[in-house]
């Protein structure tokens, strides 16, 4: 059974080669979507994604109804999954330096989709920080040793995620997920323009909540929340109950948002068990 | 003819698979050996910063001999050129979170010597600016997105190579070269402590200069210089004979440093023709 596949801009089945930059540079950008019931949810946004992104690093964009061919062929057998789409800038160039004609590759793949997770998560603070680099937040690049290293601080299982700082201290999401806190009755997120995935999710709940606003936060500020929650779009909207040594009470706002959810995207859905 | 090899630690020929961490995040670690006569050039210079890359990523170390050995395999045909060495996480692991048994990847690939440079060379300013990060600074990571932004600011073949700042304006290096600057006689070369590789050249020109000094340096100082070299492992010693809109006169202090270091790495030879 086939879970990943190569294919070039034009669709056709392509070789990985081990000179591609994607592998050299993390000369590319990634997607990573749920898939329920042999849909992809959150389709269009996260090709929305994907697309700022290669414009950002000045990668020739694909065709979106040639890589959603492919990867429905991919599907076909597995209706309820995590499906990767990464595009890099494929080979050549002298170094740093892109080709002028770069033949950008896609890659495909089928994961299993993570446990279903009902019952509100416990955090903790990573250590490492993210640098500042506003030339690049925002976008889902594939340079993430940042994420790997803050992931790789805990091997506690019972800690679901960390959250990170950037290096002049203000929070910014956790290593796989955006954040929202709500101070004084009012919910807020981290401002994504320094560090940090500009997530689907996240967009998804700001458009809910037209009064939830974008702002700068402290570890202090987070400590001190009414109440927390993380969401990205594998897991949905994940309610903190424990950040290090603060905890939080269950919040009526998040049961709210998360039924919203479910009744908008059905792969969100809290009661029912969703087997891959 | 075989250019490329993946091998495991064990030294046992691999394939590369599509998930691998590499690729996935950028979650290795890569040198660039200038190859003359059969020989790498520094090799032990290069080894040791691999292993300690490897380390501030907690990747596993591989055998210096299994490696060294895959090498010379594929060098038996090419007595003059490049090779390159890259060290992966390998496959698994859920998501950024490392697997606890990690089977790290080593792709050996040759490439053609570039075009040997005896002139002094143009530089230019980047617009694009490092990300201040001391975790990952120094070390020769494949999280690369910020050198390939500022390579691909321009297209004018005659300009070489472009010097980049932080993000708090602070001078670090070219794009892939790593910079001295003569200041009131004093050599200087800057700080690789927030971003930035600290090149193997570099550490050459060190010992070979007591009298050199680590220092914070910013755009201004750097155009005011009397003199200016960049260097790294595979073009040893360039000097600088113009960068924007500053020139730079012939410096004695850097024909005698490329004698000396022609004398010691024959690769470097200014006189010789070196072709492949």
């Amino acid at each position: 059974m086939t879970t990943t596949r190569v294919i070039n801009l034009a669709g056709e089945i392509s070789d990985f080669a081990l000179n591609d930059r994607g592998l050299a540079y993390g000369d590319g950008v990634f997607e990573t979507l749920l898939v329920h019931a042999g849909g992809p949810v959150w389709w269009s946004e996260h090709w929305q994604r994907l697309l700022h992104g290669a414009e950002v690093l000045k990668i020739p964009a694909p065709n979106e109804a040639i890589v959603r061919n492919a990867c429905h062929a991919l599907l076909e057998k597995h209706t309820d999954c995590i499906l990767k789409i990464i595009l890099t800038r494929g080979s050549g160039g002298r170094a740093y330096a892109a080709p002028h004609n770069p033949e950008p590759k896609i890659i495909i793949s089928v994961h299993p989709a993570p446990t279903r997770i009902r019952e509100p998560v416990t955090l903790r603070w990573c250590d490492t920080k993210l640098a500042r680099q506003p030339l690049l937040a925002g976008i889902k690049h594939l340079n993430r040793l940042e994420q790997v290293m803050a992931r790789n601080e805990w091997q506690d299982e019972t800690i679901f995620d960390g959250l990170m700082c950037d290096t002049e201290n203000k929070v910014v999401c956790s290593t796989s997920a955006n954040l929202f806190v709500k101070i004084q009755g009012q919910w807020l997120t981290t401002v994504i323009d320094a560090a940090g995935i500009a997530g689907i999710a996240r967009a998804w709940v700001l458009k809910q909540w037209p009064q939830a606003q974008e702002a700068h936060l402290s570890r202090f500020q987070i400590e001190q929340a009414e109440a927390i929650f993380i969401c990205n779009a594998v897991r949905g909207i994940l309610a903190v109950k424990r950040l290090g040594d603060a905890e939080f009470p269950a919040d009526q706002d998040i049961r709210d948002l998360q039924s919203r959810l479910a009744l908008e995207q059905p792969a969100f859905a809290m009661g029912e068990s969703r087997g891959s």
